[in-house]
Formats: C-alpha cells, sequence, structure tokens
C-alpha cells in the first residue's frame, strides 16, 4: 500500500512555513503499515496542483493533499480538485449548518466566501472538521483514494485521525511496519557502522536498518515488513539484543527518548539530586536538563561562572589553579564540580570548561578544547575532548557528553 | 529561472525527522530572485531518486538534492547521481587531505567507509564543506546545475552559501529582489499590523510586505522588485522611515539580528558587564546570551536557583518572601536582581521566577505565570506577564521579554 503527500501553498516554498504536517502524517501512516513513498510540496497554482495530482495518482494508492481549503482567493484546492475528478461544488447542509453556528458563536458576520467553505464536489465523501470551518474530502476513484485536508495542524490532525483513518481500515487490509529506534551517543555513525556491520549484513530482506546522525548523536532504526506482527517484534528484539550485546554502552534510550530525559528518570529512580557549574557550555546544561517538565524534583540549579571571576568567588577555583594550568584544566573542572556538590548539597555534580571559540585558542589549547568532570560524593572523574571549531556544536558536544557520562555513573552505581 | 529540491532519507517520509533544510532553502533561493518550484521528498532507494531527477529535470532550471551523503550503506545518493550522469567516482585528492586531517585532528582512526567520502562523481565540482567530511557537488550538464548537499543542516547551509550561491550567481543571471528585514518583539502581528495599517495600504505594487511571526516576535520583510537598484533601497528606506516612527519601540534590529546580539552591542558600547540569576527559565537566557561569540566582554555568568534553597543560599531570598508572597512575586525577582548585580559586580542584572507548567498552577499564579526583574546600579524594575501554558514557549517568551526589558533600560540611559 503506497501513499503520497501533496502539500499545497506557495508560503511552503518561500520558506515561510515549515513544513510539519508531512512529518506527522508520515509518522501516522508509517504506524497504520502504509509506505509513504513520496512527498510534494507546490505552489498555489492550478497547472501545479493537477500535474501532481495526475503523477502520484500514477505511482500510488492513496493520495493526501493537504492546504489550500481557505476561504481567501489563493485557496483554489477544491476548485482544482472538481477539475481533476471534472465534477462541479454542491452544499453539503450539515457542513453549512455548522459554519453557520461557529459564526454566530464567535459574533462574526458570515460573508459570502465563508458560505463557499460548505460546498465540496458532488463525488466527495465530507470528512467532519470539528476544530474548523473547513471540511476535509475523501474521493474514491478507481480504486485510487484522494484525501484532501486543511492545512492548519490541529484541524488537519484530527480530521485525519478521526474521519480519514476508520475509513482507511475499512477500504484496505493494511500489511504491518514495526519500527524499532535506538538512541546512541558517543560515537561516531561510521565507527558505530564498523562494530555492527555482520548483525547489519545478516539481517533478512524485509528488515531494515537505518542511521539517523544528528550532533554527537546516531540514531538506529530497525522497521521491518510484513504480515506477522508478533514474528516481527520477535525478531526486531532479538536483533536489538545483539545490538545491546555489541554497542550497550552507547545506547542510552529508545524511541523519542533524550539524554536529559533518560538522565531525569534515573536520578528520580535513585531519588537522588544534581547540579551544575557551567562555563564554556553557559547555562545550556541547565537549559537543557530544566526543559524536562518535572526536573525540579532533582535539579537544584547551577553556578554559570562564565568570568573566571565567578569561579573564584563561587567555586572557589584558587588563584594558583588559574595562573598555573587554567581555567580550562581538569584540576579546574574537578574543582568546579566538587565545589557546587558540596555547596549545593546534591548527590551527582557536572562542570565544564573550554573554548568553545571562534576566540581564545592557544596551540597547546586549541579552539574545541573542553574539560568535563562528573562528581558524585565519592569520586570526580575528568575528561578532555576536542569538540571541533564550531562553538554551537562544540556547547551542544559538551553536554551530551556530560550527560552521557552522568549517565555512566549513575548507572555503574546499579 | 525555476528551481526544485529533492530531499533524499526515509527518516522524511516515516517523519522521524522534520525537514527544515527545505524551508531554509526556499528563503535563500527566494532572496536571490529564484522561484523555487516545487518540492519533493523520496526514500533511500535507487529507483524513486532516479525518477526524481529525471521529472525535476523536465521542470526546473536548477535542481538541489539533500541528504543521502553519508558513509554508511543507506547513503546513496553519491553513486546514484554517477548512475543517472552515467559516470564514476573519483577521489578528490584535496577532500581526502581534509577528511584524513579531521580525523586526524578528533584522534580518530579512519576507516575505508571514510575514504568514500573523499570520492565525487567525475563530471562534478566539488563544493568545499568546511564543516565536515561529506563535500557537496556541482554538476553543469546540458545547461541545467544540479547541486547535491549533505542532509545535516549546517553543513548543508554553510557549503549553499559559500560554494554554491557565488556558483549560481555567475551562472545565471539573476533579477534583483532586495529585501529588508525589521525584527520587531513584545508586540503580536494584529497588533502590529493595525498600527501599521495604512502605511502597508500605500506600499506601491512592486514592494510587498510579508509578517513574519514566531514566539514572541514578528520579522516585517519588505521585498522589491524591480531593476533600479538604487531607487528600490531608497523607497524601502523611506518606508523603514515610517515604521520605524511609528512602531520604533518594538523594533529591535534588522536583518537577521538577534536580541541577544543586540543586548551584547550596546553593553560593549557602554563597556559595561552583566549577569542573571535564573528561575524558571533555567539557565536559558544565559545560554542565549552565552551562544554569542565574545560575549564573555560583558557577561560575567548566573546563578540557576532552580531550587528555592538555592535561592536563599546563593541570592539571599528571605524565608519570609518564600514564606509569604512565595517564589513567583515581584518582592522575589527584585531580590534575585539585586543581589546576583552586587554578588557578581555587574552593571545590569536579569532576574526570572515563574510557573514554567505543566504542573505547579494555583487559581492565583496559574501555569505561564512570569515575573522579571532588571536591575542596573540606580534602580531595579520588574514586570508580570502570563506566558500561557505550553512549557518551550514560556520559557523561549520569558527569555525574549527580558532581553528585551534589558534593551529599553540600555537605550533609556543614552
Amino acid at each position: 500500500m503506497k501513499a503520497e503527500i501533496i502539500t499545497i501553498g506557495d508560503e511552503l516554498l518561500i520558506g515561510q512555513v515549515i513544513d510539519t504536517n508531512s512529518a506527522w502524517l508520515g509518522q501516522q501512516l508509517s504506524s497504520l503499515g502504509i509506505t509513504l513513498y513520496q512527498r510534494t510540496a507546490c505552489g498555489d497554482s492550478r497547472e501545479q496542483i493537477l500535474s501532481c495530482l495526475h503523477d502520484a495518482s500514477l505511482r500510488s494508492d492513496i493520495i493526501i493533499i493537504t492546504g489550500g481549503l481557505g476561504p481567501t482567493k489563493d485557496d483554489i484546492t477544491k476548485k482544482t480538485l472538481c477539475e481533476y475528478f471534472d465534477t462541479t461544488l454542491v452544499t453539503d447542509d450539515k457542513v453549512l449548518e455548522w459554519v453557520t453556528k461557529i459564526f454566530r458563536m464567535r459574533k462574526m458576520p458570515m460573508l459570502d466566501i465563508n458560505l463557499q467553505q460548505a460546498m465540496i464536489p458532488a463525488n466527495s465523501k465530507t470528512l467532519w472538521n470539528r476544530s474548523g470551518t473547513a471540511p476535509g474530502m475523501w474521493f474514491d476513484i478507481n480504486n485510487k483514494i484522494y484525501i484532501s485536508l486543511p492545512g492548519v495542524p490541529f484541524e488537519m490532525k484530527v480530521i485525519f485521525e478521526e474521519e480519514a483513518v476508520p475509513l482507511l481500515k475499512q477500504k484496505f487490509e493494511l500489511p504491518y511496519i514495526y519500527h524499532r529506534t535506538l538512541q546512541t551517543c558517543s560515537i561516531g555513525e561510521s565507527f558505530l557502522a564498523n562494530k555492527i556491520k555482520d548483525i547489519e549484513e545478516n539481517l533478512p530482506s524485509y528488515i531494515k536498518l537505518a542511521y539517523l546522525p544528528s550532533v554527537g548523536a546516531v540514531r538506529l532504526r530497525l522497521s521491518a515488513y510484513g504480515n506477522n506482527k508478533e514474528q516481527l517484534e520477535t525478531e526486531v528484539a532479538q536483533i536489538c539484543n545483539q545490538f545491546y550485546e555489541r554497542i550497550g554502552e552507547y545506547i542510552y534510550g529508545e524511541g523519542n527518548d533524550s539524554l536529559n530525559e533518560v538522565i531525569g528518570v534515573l536520578l528520580k529512580g535513585k531519588n537522588k539530586t544534581m547540579a551544575t557549574a557551567e562555563s564554556c557550555t553557559g547555562g545550556f546544561i541547565a537549559h537543557q536538563i530544566t526543559s524536562i517538565a518535572g526536573s525540579s524534583k532533582y535539579y537544584k540549579g547551577s553556578i554559570v561562572s562564565y568570568d573566571n571571576s565567578i569561579k573564584q568567588l563561587e567555586l572557589n577555583v584558587s588563584d594558583e589553579i588559574l595562573k598555573t594550568v587554567g581555567a580550562v584544566s581538569e584540576a579546574c573542572v574537578k574543582q568546579m564540580a566538587n565545589e557546587v556538590l558540596k555547596k549545593f548539597d546534591v548527590d551527582y555534580a557536572i562542570a565544564t570548561s573550554g573554548i568553545a571559540g571562534p576566540d581564545g585558542g592557544t596551540d597547546e589549547k586549541p579552539v574545541g578544547t573542553v574539560w568535563i568532570a562528573i562528581a558524585n560524593k565519592n569520586e570526580v572523574i575528568a575528561q578532555k575532548f576536542n569538540m571541533g571549531d564550531n562553538r554551537e556544536r562544540t556547547i551542544l558536544r559538551t553536554c551530551l557528553m556530560s550527560l552521557d557520562m552522568l549517565r555512566k555513573m549513575l548507572l555503574q552505581e546499579n
């Protein structure tokens, strides 16, 4: 079962709007066992819409069209669909009643263009929009399904879930696709690939592995295609077990887990607290941790000691350290971590100090040099990294590496 | 001049990644005077890539391909381009040297698959990637341009801006479009539109105004189309002057200015320093300020007092304040701002305290309630906001509002 998405709107092409609808629809289709084969974005132009519809219908069984259903002049999807299917618009009385009611409730006068919202092509079935004035439409033509949805994300979602999905399940006997994603960090894509080369090469043809890299992290996604749900899930679980055995130390979570969430779960499970002392990361680790709702349960706070005077004042970093080995040193981050641990009375602490750049590098300590320390009440460990010469990525990587170091410390204690 | 984008990757189709590259490229093309005609996303499949390339070449002059250039097996763009153009891969010695150097710097061994990163199709020109190991490629075939870029956003952006744009300008005589963007914040889109309604209505037909809203901010982009560069720039300048007169207090910058940069420029100009004391923003303001290179010149650091015990310990917030009016109060943020100003010995301080949610709201202080204080050596001002019920947006809005309050204080003193 192959599907395509056609998103309509000039605003998508000139980059005024980021198309989040397609990603959401892709996830829904994939979980329904429908393969999203292609996705096309085109402008508010009759010719383009017609040509996209034509091309998509040659390739796919289900064509989902979003956008262009508003009341204004540039919204031409409905009339173009009429042209494509050689039909005309007719009023849907129930929708008309609904639209009239909405305008009455909002105490706004109905304009002629609003009346048109209640019209749908004669050969289509209305998909009810309980969140807005533009109904969706379902066309079943020559055994191909065309679904037209508004572009406003929450209207599109409600109509798709509540109206289109039941009809799709009724119409097609859907196959099953099972996805499972492992989240890794602290290892590069090619190293990872090398470590699991033989497992990858021995995958059956109906199970595919994808590497999804981002800064400092790589997701491994297994996709299994077939009909026997249980068997696929078992097979994927066996492969995942092989991955855990081989590269388990790099796997910090699954699905949409993030490192900061994982840290939170571990800390809450142990009923422990933490704090941070940040120099080069400048508050980014604190931000990442506190972006998780409920982090106040385990996170007490941070000393962002960007200036060396604050390292001395707040974290008791000695003149001697700053003068001999400097702020970007093992001695400095260890002192920072130990001090914030004690001062904030927490169980774990992260400290960072480095040269994010672009200035401040030396031969001995080039831009990208970062020291990270992790402390608990018994020990403090520190590690040196070179994070490269991009400021933004150095901050991001330092955050990930320090959270991963903390994760490992938390796990080792189990 | 028509362009298309083909984004390659299964992860885009199953919705694991939201395609932000296309929106960014759309903006760049539009500012170059190139029309983005269509955008297609397809899977990591040879047949699909070949068919997308074929179709796009029938419609457009410039075809930009992103993704599928990584070192692993599922990255097949390069070899598929070779098949499409009937050519083979050859090693680019300069790229090889560069890739080797990167691996040496990162102290990582070079694998066979990494060597392949340095290979490009024999009929292409290398687009240098100074941010990573995968080079971009430029093909000029039958007067159509094909540009292949990595899918990693920052690598894609650097290569496009630094390598592809100059070649595009050399190859095509591009029409002239003059853009000027004013950055506003602390005012909603419809209020802004209402204030400048008459100016907008009197714009000549060849000058267009676009509202580009994001959380807490609205960009106003004027685009002027024509041939007389000087005249267009003068006319746009006149319109901008009208905007400055009418809504100047909301305009914090132009072009790609960000509030944190603007604050930095103002502080450096006055040779002044600042610090922050953050509760609900949890280090995000510190992060925003320190994301600017050179911020160590004016930013000393932050106390992230997420837990009330840290507010007491580090910022001398009294038991009485916490027990009577609570941490989310005027008294608390004023004390936080004054204390960090004194303690860190700086000229300006920002303090925030609020309920980011989803939990912790009460009837009196619902989720989204935020107090912000701005202090200098003579005064401390505080303001209460309701930022709404989305945690992420509350943190972002609080950051923008507090930076804007500081901006206004810095300007008033001039």
